[in-house]
């Protein structure tokens, strides 16, 4: 059996991975969910054909989007995440004993229902006490907050297809307000490389820099997404990501990771001379 | 027309470039050689097959490569560099007015050719009166050497087939003999995402810590080469990549990057946790 998933992460490059077999394929009211399971990666999942995370690399996309804030924010209890709908964000955000409530927002709920059977390790963090699931549009719900939240996660889609809303001002203005006086909001960001990305990239930090005072762009290196390079950006009302970072506060939790280390978190925000650029062009 | 060129990046992972058109293909007496014309990274350069590297990205591995030992040794005259028939290491060191004399051991001299006749771009340095180009094997040239260099740049290919010798351990002890009293060695060190490169890698940082005082990895982000995230060794008898990094020095010097900063040269140390793992286990 020679069989391969592939992705065409432009419109001249592909991206391909050997499946050992098809495990699920199914229509949503919203996209075309599949699990595949691979010799090289275990099971991944892609929606509408795009690669959302496979078991071997997704500890580095999860660890990287809630342990940069949290090593920042001295006082976390009240989160909101956006998208997610695979648990891996709430995993990582359920090892903090400090937080009380976290609100996952999820269009789909199949989504949800598929990563349970097929992604336990991922998922379980969804079985949680202190979540609280919502099966609604983010765009919808974010309306109707008011400085309830301590930290807002987007873990969204592209921002091509259904995720273009949580890529926009408006969406950005209403997560502000969402937020508390000392809130911090973290988004996936896309890849700086290939030219569609970067202008992606650059449109969503624009729209950032417009609704928050302090709006800094990290990265990390993730294989399965297109160019290996991605792209998070941590937005703020009062918290530096390097001055406000207490990496003996953090440490001292004792939280085992696999990809994020408090040195690392510093690293993370030194960008190579391009992408400055790219952002910079766009700050003034 | 709907041409491709794949690579094999483990056996369950392919990595494909929309061609346009294949510009050469020779065998030398080393390696097939092949130039192709591409619309997302422009011409790029296979060996055997295996991407070495292409107009659109090829900045990043060059920067690194070299800038990061610049930016540390403070009187680098006399430079060795292993490999690299493609000019680009070389038009990095060319842009440094204290640099005295640059041997450029390349085994293949129609390497050489080829890029000068296709990337001129890249091949330009090459023809800097201060460089003197050995074509010989570096296994062999090293053997001769003597407290004769500041800094040998080693940019082998993969540790699989003709470029293995450059992975072994006398072939390292055989630099440590060649460099002066404060010389550094830098050499391109594989992925550490894949099982077999990551093997590889250990090997690598194994022999070289056996040999150097300072052994250090750093990392950067290459869209074009297995996982994106590809690792550096940086070994030393006695300048510190971090401590002995003096970015005011550097800064002044002018010189125009698209990858490399002073802040970006802090960070590319701070690895993953997963990767310090990797490498701890050889440094006992």
């Amino acid at each position: 059996m020679d069989l391969w998933f592939s992705e065409k992460q432009t419109n001249n490059v592909k991206f391909s991975i050997r499946v050992d077999k098809q495990l699920y394929s199914g229509q949503s009211e919203f996209q075309r969910i599949d699990v595949f399971e691979s010799p090289e990666f275990g099971k991944f999942l892609t929606l509408d054909g795009y690669m959302m995370f496979t078991e071997k690399d997704e500890f580095i996309y999860h660890e990287m989007i809630t342990h940069i804030p949290m090593a920042v924010h001295p006082h976390v209890e009240n989160i909101l995440v956006i998208g997610a709908g695979d648990g891996g964000v709430v995993r990582e955000l359920t090892r903090y004993e400090e937080i009380k409530r976290i609100d996952l927002v999820e269009i789909d709920e199949m989504v949800v229902e598929v990563c349970k059977e097929y992604f336990p390790h991922t998922a379980c963090g969804l079985e949680d006490e202190r979540v609280h699931i919502f099966y609604e549009d983010g765009l919808k719900f974010i309306r109707r907050c008011k400085e309830e939240y301590d930290l807002i996660i987007v873990d969204s889609t592209d921002p091509f297809g259904p995720g273009e809303g949580l890529f926009t001002r408006e969406f950005y203005g209403n997560c502000y307000k969402a937020l508390k006086e000392d809130g911090i909001m973290v988004n996936q960001h896309e890849s700086p490389f290939y030219e569609e990305d970067a202008l992606a990239c650059q449109r969503a930090h624009r729209n950032i820099t417009e609704s928050f005072p302090i709006s800094r762009i990290y990265q990390a290196h993730i294989p399965t997404y297109p160019s290996g390079h991605w792209l998070f950006g941590f937005a703020s009302k009062k918290y530096h990501p390097l001055r406000d970072l207490d990496e003996k506060r953090w440490n001292e939790r004792g939280i085992k990771t696999h990809y994020y280390t408090t040195t690392l978190h510093k690293g993370a925000f030194y960008l190579p001379a391009y992408v400055e650029e790219l952002l910079k062009d766009v700050e003034k």
